[in-house]
């Protein structure tokens, strides 16, 4: 039988990336529209487990929630935890324009996926993917800042690859499989 | 005798301007160091308010939360209620990064001051002052993003104002004083 758990978001391409990572673990998300508290902190791992937290306690079921970020270092970390935010009030080209000029593109996208369970309360998975910023828009796939962002080993950026190529290589994908053996080898 | 009024911030420039506006209406400004939780939201209003309430039920006494951002108009209202956030990475060299080769410059100054008690609940004032983004760093005062904003009718930025002078004029100035009518005339 099919596991099944709950999932709060609203982003419709977190959505798709997870699910497919999911069903290979044989778990099907289900979304739930209940609203995500998000409290604004540098820590990924505090909005995470706030939203999962105060979620739960309307679900009352076991959910997830994923939260991530791109960090620039030459930008002293941003986006970072305000990345959805930047995004979408000035998205790919307000990075590229904060570049301009700068040669030094270092990066790193993080996710942390917050599970909550009456059970378990608020377990956090992180993981992390290096790379740099491309110097131009470069993809359809994926979404967010994925279409600049080239992880290390890599010559293409994340919007250049299939759901499943990235999901091998993401921090969304590395902190969905943290999360996913320490799932199954307790549930 | 003088009444007084908790208040939740870490900011000593914030601090400042309010505590002489609150000293000329009589009141004094007491800070308090219960944590302030900030959501991550589009509007002011949501996040001073979820803030005064959250304190509330640890200080159980009445008191403010005040939140202020500045909207440019030709970023889509960004850094907007991610203001400080922004700040904090970027700074104002960021803003003026992002504002390079654009002559659109207007923008404006957003204050919102979240008042709560155990009798009134949360009760929201707000400000706003039009001007617009310097083409430089101008000025020493104030705090924040005041050496690159110009109000309509001024030649200089907040920075180059004292606090009389920008509380005269400034968002801040006008949330509080709609915020201290209503308090004078009901408590």
């Amino acid at each position: 039988m099919r596991k099944t758990l709950y999932i709060v978001t609203s982003n419709r391409g977190k959505l798709t990336e997870l699910s497919s990572l999911a069903l290979e673990y044989g778990i099907e998300l289900v979304p739930t529209d209940v609203p995500k508290l998000e409290v604004q902190s540098d820590e990924l791992e505090v909005i995470a487990s706030y939203a999962a937290l105060t979620a739960l306690l309307m679900v009352r079921k076991p959910l997830i929630v994923e939260d991530s970020g791109l960090f620039i270092e030459v930008l002293n970390g941003f986006p970072g935890s305000m990345s959805s935010y930047f995004y979408k009030k000035l998205g790919v080209k307000g990075i590229l324009k904060l570049m301009e000029g700068l040669d030094r593109r270092d990066a790193y996208f993080k996710s942390v996926i917050a599970y909550a369970s009456l059970d378990t309360g608020v377990k956090v998975f992180t993981g992390v993917v290096y790379g740099s910023i491309a110097y131009e828009v470069r993809g359809t796939g994926g979404f967010g800042f994925d279409p600049i962002f080239i992880p290390k080993g890599y010559e293409k950026t994340f919007a250049e690859m299939s759901v499943d190529e990235k999901n091998r290589v993401s921090h969304r994908g590395l902190a969905f499989k943290k999360f996913i053996e320490w799932f199954n080898n307790n549930f």
